[in-house]
This record gives structure tokens, sequence and C-alpha cells, in this order.
């Protein structure tokens, strides 16, 4: 049912305004752009309003906070919600240190989000203020199986419940839940791991479909989680012997380039839970 | 013609100092290098003049101005001014925000800048101040057609006029122009807009381009203006059918590794005007 | 014998605070992620104290430093100090300006590096206060030649003893030293040269290596120095006749994601003296 929401992402092109970390930023744009969205970095406090303004969406990423751009995410996030533009939340490293964990709740308790995107152990944090996070990564003990799959369900709907968001917990399995239904999806490889910032870019793709297809967030949020996913199957398939993690980066933002929204429908695997 | 422009630049290896953004500066630095120039990037107040001295020139990129790195503009380029090293300007997204359109009108009134590259949005920004971007993108309404070719050309004359910079405004065609001479130039790939940084990167290398061509800026410019867009149509020649925007970003930099002078004499493809 | 080495990064999988540059931190991060540790980026003063104490060790690189960060590696590296991690330092373009030497004679004073690890210009500079700097790279009249290898041996030595360092000079011929053993590596490609952030990377991949070796310094130091330049070899090997330094960038990133312990063992060229 993806091919819809993907399809209006290539028709719509919206422009996402993103609050980003340095170390991802780059590949956060160009997979934007290979969606067949446009991306508009941009964080110092004294524009990121009229930034957001003339954007359709915004992509909120704590991976490199700092003092400074932490007051421009309230602003921008703020202003965001002013003018009902969708806005995602990427709490990279919740829990690692205090300063993300309290600018994850601060910017909780500040700005409306239509999608929290996250690791189990950064969500955790978000919903319970414990946890522990292992770089950027979710903790072992907490990884979602298809053992603990309902538990994780029934938490991913609570918090979404919480906080009215739709909430994206990426892992071997993803699950995408709002208050009342959840899409389990279980396309990806495990080599996506081994490169920096997939998260980020899932977040940015996912601020570029909630953006394209207003009114449906728990739909296009589901629907960038598995392009994003099947992207990484598709260029995993083209891996040659020699290609490592820096190829198999290229070939994922690539795959997305060239996917259909007739590929996503029929590659996407997901369930309702 | 442009051979000897580019032979001065693998000879010469200047060294160019890059207040940029940090969206597109790892591209920027490996586009720099890929000319055969040498890149160093580097954004406090404290340094931008001792870092300014001991290079050939200098490119200002706008991209993710922030307040600390804005009087490091002005300070690197006053400096520049004072050493009489030539000055890029990239006035990314001027017009987006009034901190982007102010930023750039204060360098405007306080660098005399050598070239000011960028979208015809950014430029007629920077010259009417009116105007609106989408992104880092021209305005399609603005875009730069066979039809309204003569048009632009007197208008970019008249900035470089006004301004005494070479202005280059790239886009579908390409006009690089002073207050007398206009190079209109059709090299390059429509699918270059589907990367993020092209235009940084060919703000970088025009930076190497017109510090190794001392008195030549309008032919070192355009020289820069039709490498970047050769490189684009070597390395779209060069995708099988499952690279991206990615992968192409990458060959477009590879293309300008292996480019040669006799190679960029004879792929150019300009007319005067 | 750095099969050990290697074995022992993947084996424990370290994690790594990585307080670097914005040119070169993507490339960083998916090269801590090739060789089997994780990375974690953080530079926030108010942050770098927690996210130091969760990870095993700890890599400074001044690349792109400002006032903000300067104080973030201050505080970062003797934290480190305290919990008895391991720290390198990558005092990128040393003698190139006031701030950058002083600010890397200051870390010297404050915080104990494991490791110092840079070009020979840089590494002068360090120890004599002296020192012109072209760009990030040694000066051509300071090159680490066959000819001057045993008085280059000497000073690295000499430094190493002065600070308790391991100091690592990289250039066409490597040399890895504490006060009274260095390993001469000849390991590498001189196209190396033309990719922005090689040395940032072997910083990172280095920092890696000692985390996962405790002990083990010298060893582990020159493993990294061994690895990174063998997978500069493996890489070029691949390269077809298009290629160029963007896309040997990548390869050489691929290479140690698939380097093994064995291969890195029989390929590893280096002597002792």
């Amino acid at each position: 049912m993806f091919a819809e929401q993907f399809a209006n992402v290539r028709t719509k092109s919206p422009l996402i305004h993103n609050i980003t970390n340095y170390v991802t930023v780059n590949d956060c744009a160009n997979m934007v752009l290979a969606c067949g969205a446009s991306p508009i970095m941009a964080d110092d406090a004294a524009e990121v309003e009229d930034i957001t303004t003339i954007c359709g969406g915004l992509n909120i990423n704590i991976g490199t906070l700092n003092s400074r751009t932490i007051e421009s995410m309230l602003k921008a996030g703020r202003k965001a919600n002013a003018l009902g533009h969708p806005v995602v939340l990427d709490p990279v490293g919740a829990g690692a240190s205090a300063l993300r964990t309290g600018t994850a709740y601060r910017l909780l308790d500040e700005v409306r989000f239509t999608v929290i995107r996250g690791n189990i152990s950064e969500v955790k944090t978000l919903a319970s203020g414990a946890g522990t996070t292992k770089g950027v990564d979710a903790d072992v003990a907490d990884r979602v199986t298809e053992e603990n799959l309902d538990g994780a369900v029934a938490f991913a709907k609570a918090f979404a419940a919480k906080t009215g968001a739709v909430v994206a917990i990426t892992g071997a399995i993803d699950i995408v839940a709002d208050g009342a239904k959840a899409y389990c999806i279980r396309n990806g490889h495990p080599m996506m791991s081994a490169i920096t910032g997939t998260g980020c870019q899932l977040s940015a793709l996912t601020a570029a479909f909630i953006t394209a297809n207003p009114g449906q967030p728990l739909e296009a949020a589901a629907a960038a989680v598995c392009a994003m996913g099947l992207a990484g199957e598709i260029a995993h398939a083209r891996l040659t012997p020699l290609d490592g993690n820096a190829t198999y980066r290229n070939y994922i933002i690539d795959a997305i380039y060239h996917m259909t929204p007739a590929q996503l429908e029929e590659g996407a695997k997901y369930e309702v839970r």
C-alpha cells in the first residue's frame, strides 16, 4: 500500500528543513534528493524560523547538538508547530549523556512531534528516563526480536499514545506505531549497521514522506522505513566481494534514487499488529 | 582556450582557504584536491587571518553560516583583500532568510570579491534585494533558458559592472560575465541537480582556478565552470543502470581528478555574448 | 605480528569518542565501523565528560577547532586521563596558525596522550615550536626519505621520550616510535595524498587499535598505520581507469572493512630501528 505515499514525495517534492548533525549531514541531504524532495540545512537561531517557514517539514536530529543549536532546534520546532508543519525527532544518543537526554526531554516538552524515530535504547530513554546507550546503537539486551516483539509493539503504542507522535523504533525488526496500530517491518540488511548514519538518513527520508502525505503520518512513516530497508536489500545485492561499508553507503542512496513506487509496493515486508 | 587555465592549476597547486558549510565540505576538499590544488578549511575568527595569509586564495560559502562564522568570513575576506588574494563568494540560499540575505549584503559591502557564483535566484537576491529561494536551487520561473538568455546575460554584466566581480550564474545554461563580456556555457547534465553541493564544489574549484590564473578571473572562472560541467557529462556516461546520485557524486570528482587540460579544451561548450 | 592487535579490535569492538573536524568526520566514523569498532562524535563541553566516560578511548583532532570545541577537547582529554583511557592527538595544521599551534601546545601541557599522530611538519611544530605547514601536508623539504630516515627516527624517539606518547609520523615512509623502538613502515600509495582526511581516518583507526590493545600502544599504533597503508594498496589495485580520488576514498574504507588479521599480518611492510 505504500506506492501512493512514495508517489506523493516524487510528485510534490517537498522542501525539508534539517537541523542535523555534522557527521551524516551530507548523506542526509543526498538521501532527501534521492527520494525526490529538496533539503535545506540551517541551524542558526537567527534564521531557523525563516527557513522553517519556507519549508514544508522539519527534521530535528540531536547527533552533534551544542548549546547554540539546541536553542535553534527549539525555535524551529515551535515555529513548525505554529505553522502546522510536520516535525521529526531523531534523539541520537539519548541516554548517552545528560545533555542529550535532557535536550530530548526538553524538545518533547516544548515541541509537538509528528514522528519520533530512534533505536529501542533511545526511545526507551525518552519513554522512561532510564536506559543505557552504546554509541548510537540499541543495547544488545534491548534488541527487538521475534520473541519480544509483542511487548515492544505494546511499548511503542503506549509511547505513541502518550506523546501523540508516531513512534518508529528501528532495528532488525522495525516498529512504526501510533496509539492504535503498529506496522512491524522486516526489510533491511544487517550490514546497514556498519554504515554511520543510516538512522539519520531514514529520519530525513521520513520527514520528506510525512510532509508529502499530510494526515497520514503513520502510513507515510512506515513507507519511509520500508523504503530505507528495501534500499538496503537492493544495495546489498549489488555488492561485489571487495565492496564494503563505504560503497554500500553510496548504493543505498542510489537505490532510493531509482526506487519506484511500484517497487516499494512490491518489496515492502510488513505486518500490522 | 581553457587548457592553459587548467594547466596552471595543476602546475601551481595553489593552497585555498575555504570557509564553507558543513554539508558539502568534504566534497569541496576532495574536489580541490582532484583539480590539483590543496584545500584548508578553517573558520574560527581567531585563526582565519593567519590561514588566509599562508594561502593563495579564499572561498567563502554561506551555506551553514552562523553568528560565529559570519565574523570569520568578514575577517578573512578583508585580510585576503589586503593581501591581494582572489576571493570567491558563494551566497548559498541568499533570499531564503533575512540572515543569509543580510550577511550576503554585508559581505558585498565589506569585501571585494573576485568572483560571485550562485544560481539565478541567489544572484538576483544580491542584485536586487528581492527574490525567493527554493532551498538552494533557482526558482523555476527564474530559470535561464535559450529564450531569456540575452536578458540574463545583460543582468549578469550589469551586476558584474556594479560589483567589480566576475559573476557566475549557474544552471541549465551557465553565464560567466564581467562588465563587458560573457561566456554562455552549455556543459553539464540535469542529473547534477540531484546531488547536494555541486554548486559548492564548483565555487571551491573556481577559487583554485582564479588563484592559479592571476589577472584572468573571467577566463579562469569560465574554465572552472566548463570543467565542472564536463565532469558532469563524463561522470554521467559512466553510470550503470543501478547507479544513482551518490555514485554520480563520486564520479564527478573522479572526472576532475583525471581531466587533462586538453580534454577540457576539447570538451568545453561555450559561446561569447 | 599485527594479526593479534587487529583481531582484538574486531573482538572487543571498542566504543571510541571522537572530537574531530567537520571536514572528514563522516569518513572517520565509517572507518571506525569498518575496523569493527564503534564511533561516537560529541564535542559540546557540557557532554564530553559523559561521553568519554561511556567510551573506551578518545580521539582528539584539531582540524576545524574553534573556541567552543577547544575547551571540549581539554575537558574530554583530562577526563580520559582520569579514567585511564587511551587518547590520540591529531594536531592537524599545527604550525599553520597561532591558534592551532597554541592549542596543540596547550593540549600537550594539560593532557597525557597515548599516541600523537601527524605529518612531519605538524610533529616538528609540536616538538620545536617552529616549522611551516602547507595546508595539512608535510613540507616538501621536510619529507621523510630513505636518506634522512635515521635522523627522523631519532627525532621521533626523542619526542616520544619527551612526551611519554607513542609518536606516529606519517608520510611516504611512516615512523611509529616510543622512546626506545621505532617501526618504519612502507605500506601505502602516493595517491592517498589526493584524498582529504586519510590522516584523520588513520587517527580514528589508531584510537580503535590502542583501545582494544591496552598496554601495547606502540604495537597497536604501528598495526593501525600498517592497516591503513595496506588498505591504500588494496584499494588502489581495484581502481579502474576512470576511478579517481573520490572512488579511492570509498575503496580504502571498504578495504579495512574486509581486511582480516591474517591479511594484515601478511601485508604489513615494516622494519624495526
